[in-house]
């Protein structure tokens, strides 16, 4: 199996990114091998300096040069136009020419998604590709779509609902995960017209175990596994989620830091603080997979450091081994399927 | 001043809804009078029990009898179709005629909202009114659209942009409030295409302070003093706030009583805890007005005590005092000017 890295691309690149692909190599399977992709002196040489020379020496890494570089400042069509060359563009591409099975990047996500959507290409019957972010609550819940479709319509969200629901299960172990829809009440009719409409695709669908609507004040108390968002909302839920756990930590430093007593506690609660901050941290869970697209692409966070993009690379491998993609596809031909035969059924009745 | 109280709605209705209207009467101006809307044999037992017997001697607190309650469960058409004879249609109605200055509620937030709009009425040159939600951050948020309009317009969300700002000028003597768009993204183009067009229009409005888009990780820390959204959004923000606040509450206590040592911890930084429990507690802040109806209309929140009952009552009262809605009929009917010169502008240039 070989993964492609981005190694320009995030903002402690190229020298985390590298040091990821090096713990990779050392910590993951021995059967995984490793393409970064970037300026082919600047990698060598964090590659050197990471430990990994042995790894090159033995072609488990081997480096893919690319010239440009696309920043976080780009616009997400250069990624097809102006920065062809930049190392998200030149790796994209060899995914899609079969050169790796999967490709890693903290850059960009405008610009990863538009290249993996218009290189790579969205798996056959997929209407849209979506990003799939993982929040660590005590219940895990996979938000889907974290940010790529701000319009999308009733069926799009059906198929959120299925790709979420292959992935929860796939990787997770899920059986029949269940999925809600974010909305802003518990009723039927309640949200737009697309959330109401896809409220009633998701109920008639006999492949997804749909629990209703999640309002916000349910999401981080585990009613489902995959919650089913457009774009826009799901955006907003996943960065302010963030910026809640940020709050509060700030809040509860300052709280800890008072005065001399409460330092005492803060001494007494560090190893519990540790865990708390850990439950939210971006480098535990890896990254976030675009569901959709026909190689697994995983964005890891901007600001992933050496261990993040390890753990996306985990992540990448449990994507391939576990044949996500190829349930995706299974799923999402029985739905046209189903949609046909329900469209031949009320022709016969009319007629 | 005339205070309608709809005492037959809410979780703790009638009790704590009555001994808030006491407690208003005691604390408050002695210039404000309350009228209570319920069954009233019901209500008067429960103003008796409170120590509102005085206050009735000397009609600083009337009863005004009605016979039915309309409910969490009841759909909001009802309080203009199935329940006119409940406590919120009749306190609606009364303030629509006359009878009151305000009217504080804690019942049903969608048929308040629509009995509102239908009974009471929007202000002049008001497309749609909304429910502006305040949330105690360090610097408080004022939150417009909350959760009535799940479908707008730009100009809806410009309007909604302008009210805020009255309401944070004259309530929180905020002068030139910072204004900002929900969004999943800081650059101009972002959103859908409502949104986009929203921006543009806060961007050419020199009565509106606008500071951009603001993202979901920003919305605690303070980027301006009212956030615009749609409805939808609005919803999910404000109730996914509540509910990470509850989570972090929950995650903190399970921290804080692992042990005899953390236990310990708990006891010194129990004055600290309290505080910040305190914060985010519904029963300080009052309750939400909705703005752009003709009359001040609260709604306090469903769970709503006697003190947030009071504090409602305080708001209300702020809230005629400082003649918001006319200062709301100034701009909202400038704004209409401005557009009408625009179109005058652009008709000549073009002939």
């Amino acid at each position: 199996m070989k993964i492609i890295i981005d190694a320009m691309s995030g903002d402690n690149a190229p020298a985390e990114i590298v040091r990821g692909a090096v713990a990779a190599a050392k910590n993951l399977s021995p059967d995984i091998s490793y393409i970064l992709v970037g300026d082919e002196t600047t990698v060598r040489e964090e590659l050197s300096s990471a430990g990994g020379d042995a790894y090159l020496a033995e072609n488990r890494i081997t480096v893919v040069h690319a010239e440009e570089i696309l920043t976080m400042e780009d616009d997400p069509f250069d990624v097809i136009k102006k920065k062809k060359n930049s190392s998200m563009s030149v790796a994209l591409r060899l995914l899609s020419d079969g050169a790796g099975d999967a490709l890693v990047s903290a850059g960009n996500t405008g610009a990863l998604f538009t290249g993996a959507t218009m290189i790579v290409r969205c798996v056959k019957g997929v209407r849209r590709a979506g990003i799939a972010a993982l929040i660590p609550f005590d219940r895990p819940l996979l938000l889907m779509d974290a940010g790529a479709n701000v319009t999308v319509t009733a069926e799009y969200l059906e198929q959120f609902a299925l790709m979420g629901t292959v992935y929860m299960e796939k990787l997770f172990g899920i059986t029949s995960p269940e999925v809600g829809l974010a909305n802003n009440g518990a009723e039927s009719h309640k949200g737009t017209p697309v959330i109401a409409e896809a409220y009633a695709a998701l109920t008639a669908n006999p492949a997804i175990r749909f629990v209703g609507n999640v309002e916000g004040k349910e999401v981080p108390f585990g009613k489902c596994d995959v919650l089913v968002a457009d774009g826009f909302t799901g955006n907003i839920i996943l960065k302010l989620i963030e910026g809640m756990g940020s709050f509060f930590m700030k809040r509860m430093k300052k709280m800890l830091y008072a005065n001399i007593c409460t330092k005492l506690s803060a001494l007494v609660l560090k190893k519990e603080l540790y865990r708390l901050k850990r439950d939210f941290d971006a480098s535990e869970a890896g990254g976030s997979p675009f569901l959709g697209i026909q190689k697994p692409v995983i964005k890891a966070h901007g600001s992933a450091d050496a261990r993040a993009v390890m753990n996306a690379c985990r992540q990448a491998a449990a994507y391939i081994d576990n044949n996500v993609n190829d349930e995706i596809i299974r799923r999402i031909a029985a739905l046209k399927e189903a949609r046909a035969q329900e469209k031949a059924d009320a022709a016969s009745a009319e007629a």
